[in-house]
């Protein structure tokens, strides 16, 4: 193991730090790296300032070095220079060792801006799309609009063409209300709804008026009663708001044409070309101010969600030479702090959020580019029953552990530890294929999921992912919650998203911990979560192999295992273990060790 | 070798294109390469597009991939995505291939904002600080201010203490326009000047008046004169303005509090706390008004700089939460192409500059982060008379070739092309020791020179280098130019810095061209120069070793050797070369191939 720091409260006294204040972090140095000196380097006003480190303490892992950081500037990027006893010179940065220099693109970061809401860190997000979850008995009487085919509960999704988004199911929110048990019993605490603002398509991310819910999912008063019910347990309830563009039926686009981005030919811009869906213009102040109002309004009473996500938030207010995307993030930050100081707010980027994250908006992503994709190239199935990889062309590659991590760590490095732990890790969602589809089978489902609930980030649930439904893209994984067919279910899989809920939630090393990788190569992945009281070993595996010996424990380190039923684990002197050979397998272990080695 | 794109016209049809414009990028897959499928990937108002990219053309070095791009957005990166027929999926973009995703930040990029003028693109610096550049007779008759230690011309320079600032050797303007013969014999065209407007310094960078040159220098009218000799001979005349703070006797300092940071106690921030540079506040509007006006007025008639270098950019408009340098960087852009649209504006930068760059501001940046630290830590002796790395703290460190190379691509790739090659290149400055003091002889200091003049970027070359003159931090290496004591020059060294010079500007592959990596590890680099027309070998050995076979030419590929002395280039069937083992040497083949290979 090598010289290791993170953003986790093991490194970091104080990981949302005041503009001024001063904050202590910590480089763990396994035992083997001797080092000479150690210096902290970081960027103040733009100029680089070095401190440097002390050794603060030794444990069994090894040696502690701290330094200290005052935070200068709403973003302080940092890193540290270590320098070793045989003369070797390197930087540790969120991309690791390097015996070169780099940008500081990379470095670590301290992030003095608002941050996320502190029930945030913890949670655990369930997605619904309302026509497709769940219909009460006042959903049978309403009429079907002109745009909509009515279909029964078990007609299969169309996965393309006219139907796609014209197939009207007639979920609605009672339905969601009178299924928040499933929610509840499967761990999750956070209902995230798709838009539910009227419009002509079953997604409504072609919203006609923001200011009202589609009578189709009942109305102003059915969200008032699905927002009572979902805090009646304690849980959470956030909204997803198109920032980008309306639909075309929307009232402004009529009205008020500064909104939008008309030629002088009365042709107009639209996302991706979509003529019903005309891109909203940020520059209009109006058109802020009204947002401002409407994104307040449904955080507060009677209504009281709990946050947004954004939609298309990596497009909004970017259009040609306009780049407002990050005046329209902390104007909505602002906005919805201004009346819930608690609220979430998220941004919908299927590429690179890094650089959006971290500017006082945004208090993280979905997390498609850093976590989705490298998990699926590495348990994706040998055949696929789709061509393309979230919009690559292409199938999704094979890649193995080590170019799964690489990935991983290629993103998180370039946002602070606080804007990717509050990001969302996804395995699929009602605009991707659904896990099961990608990676084929229980069992790799068994480790994908595993995934999601011990690294690092806020698990995402897309409905019916949990009961092992497949789909081979966006609209075709879209699928009715088969509550009546039951035979359908996959209680197998169902019980692991409940266990591995439950020991997310029981334990605190998978919610604030740290990340040590401690092995990633081929069909084998290996790390710890870590914080002071509580240290967690992890092991998934995509398929068996021989058996492999990882060092990276405290000498004799023990414990027991909490997730897989392998057998408890017993470090040698070196701190080494065996991770046997079976697979497709997911495990988790406690880790206890002697206080100072031995 | 792999395949490869850079900036460069060989791989770009307009590298400085218009918002709308549709520009055509190649990839060049040297044989043995077996694509299956590329595509382009750019990013299109926040959204990832894919294109195809299609076979263009074969010729001698392998295929030539076309792919077009629309150029949407002021800034737009992109990359390609390679299918091989084995079923490799890999990213090409500025950081090379790679087997994993990674974000946009080494994306290339294409560029809208105005670029630099296009005789900067051919332009040989020459750095003169012109207190120790040379003194006319008029400085004889000057007085000593108060503030100053008058030096004879021989007196040692103080590297530190109260006399190096304070030692005045009176060099002027009028001392400049007398030495213009040997700027031009070394085949320098562009005359850079620290600062010339009075302060309380021998380096003034602690002005106390930007609106008029330093009586000490000769006044105005010395300027105009140094102006018109300069470019009587065709030649450009570049100043430095410092931006990020005064000196403590400028009467702005006393009559406008706005233009600075005080706090209600009458202290105020300053430069790294040096109470006499007092920090410039650019959240003024009349401080903004009045720098327009003072980078235009000596930007114009009779002064007719033709550009600024701008002092301690990287500080610029930052302070605790304030950060307004890319308005300040944008503000000055504007304001010095009203008067003079081929003035040159780059950006002092010691740090990481790579975010700066490509915002409609600064051209370029003084590129110690990407060229002068990892020349320095592969050439530097093995004793060092100095301890520390331009602000690191320890000596520089021992880097093999590889480790040059990963830095110098670290940086570039993070900044378009265009910024790359605009900024400058230095071995050292009036802020660093001289390389002839790093790298400890004249072989070394050759093969610096070598780097120096036939990478990508603009050469500058610090007034005294050229005669091997040596120093050990900044303030030691500004040295007095021992005109009169000629059996002090190293002869060898000008005459080499005379012959690089003029390759340089013979040789169009040298200053346009693109740049691939042939070998870099342990003593020896080699790369290629390449436009369609004109292609250059390069090999650079820091130390005497085994002979090394390298790859990467036409077959049968052939050449005469431009500099260094060594026998001609002839490639076998697999365009190998054998690269001889002396050293340390410095060597440059003209390459010819078959069209069609053979």
């Amino acid at each position: 193991m090598t010289p290791h720091h993170d953003g986790s409260s093991l490194y970091v006294s104080n990981p949302s730090p005041a503009l001024g204040e001063t904050v202590s972090l910590f480089v763990r140095v396994p035992h083997g790296n001797l080092i000479r000196r150690m210096h902290l380097r970081s960027v103040r006003d733009g100029e680089p300032v070095f401190g440097e480190a002390v050794l603060d303490r030794r444990d069994a892992t090894g040696e502690w070095w701290r330094a200290e950081i005052e935070v200068r500037n709403p973003i302080t990027p940092y890193r540290f220079l270590i320098r070793t006893v045989s003369g070797a010179v390197r930087w540790l940065t969120g991309w690791g060792l390097t015996s070169y220099d780099l940008p500081d693109a990379t470095d670590f970061r301290l992030v003095a801006h608002a941050p996320g809401p502190d029930w945030a860190r913890d949670a655990i997000v369930y997605q619904i799309f309302p026509d497709r979850f769940a219909r009460s008995a006042a959903a049978d009487d309403r009429a079907t609009p002109d745009w909509a085919v009515r279909c029964d509960w078990g007609t299969p999704v169309a996965g393309h063409g006219p139907l796609a988004a014209t197939q009207l199911y007639g979920g609605d929110l009672d339905g969601v209300a009178e299924h928040l048990d499933h929610v509840a019993d499967l761990g999750a605490d956070t209902v995230y709804l798709t838009p539910f603002f009227p419009a002509k398509s079953n997604h409504r991310y072609d919203g006609s008026d923001f200011g009202t819910v589609d009578p189709l999912l009942g109305g102003d008063q059915a969200l008032v009663r699905l927002s009572e019910a979902v805090h009646a347990r304690g849980m959470r309830l956030l909204g997803d708001l198109t920032t980008n563009h309306t639909g075309d039926a929307h009232e402004w686009f009529r009205s008020e044409k500064d909104f939008f981005y008309f030629n002088s030919d009365g042709g107009y811009e639209s996302w991706l070309g979509v003529p019903s869906l005309p891109k909203l213009n940020w520059g209009s102040p109006e058109l802020r101010r009204r947002f401002v109002k409407l994104a307040q309004h449904w955080l507060t009473y009677p209504y009281g969600l709990d946050g947004w996500r954004i939609d298309v938030a990596n497009m909004t207010g970017r259009r040609g030479a306009d780049n407002l995307t990050h005046e329209v993030a902390a104007l909505l930050h602002r906005a919805v702090r201004q009346v819930r100081p608690d609220a979430m707010l998220l941004a919908e980027h299927g590429h690179d959020a890094t650089r959006d994250l971290d500017a006082d908006g945004w208090q993280g992503t979905m997390n498609y580019a850093g976590f989705t994709r490298p998990v699926w190239s590495w348990l994706r199935a040998d055949e696929l029953p789709f061509p393309d990889f979230l919009g690559v062309p292409g199938e999704i590659p094979f890649r193995d552990a080590g170019e799964m991590v690489s990935t991983m760590t290629a993103f998180s490095a370039q946002t602070s530890w606080r804007a990717f732990t509050s990001s969302w890790q996804i395995l699929s969602s009602h605009d991707t294929p659904r896990i099961r589809s990608v990676v084929g089978g229980a069992d790799r489902h068994e480790v994908a999921a595993g995934l999601l609930f011990t690294l690092p980030g806020t698990p995402m649930i897309f409905a019916g992912d949990e009961l092992g439904l497949s789909g081979v893209n966006g609209e075709h994984s879209r699928t009715p919650m088969p509550w009546n067919e039951t035979d359908g279910w996959d209680m197998r899989t169902l019980a692991r998203y409940r266990a591995l809920a439950r020991l997310r939630r029981g334990t605190r090393a998978l919610r604030d911990g740290g990340l040590r990788w401690v092995h990633a190569a081929g069909d084998l992945l290996v790390f710890l979560r870590e914080t002071a009281d509580d240290i967690v070993l992890v092991a998934a595996r995509r398929a068996a192999g021989p058996p492999v010996r990882v060092t990276g424990l405290a000498p004799h380190a023990w414990g027991d295992n909490l997730y897989g039923g392998a057998e408890p684990i017993k470090a040698g002197v070196d701190g080494s273990i065996e991770i046997d050979g079976d697979g497709p397998t997911f495990q988790v272990w406690s880790v206890r060790q002697h206080p100072k080695g031995c």
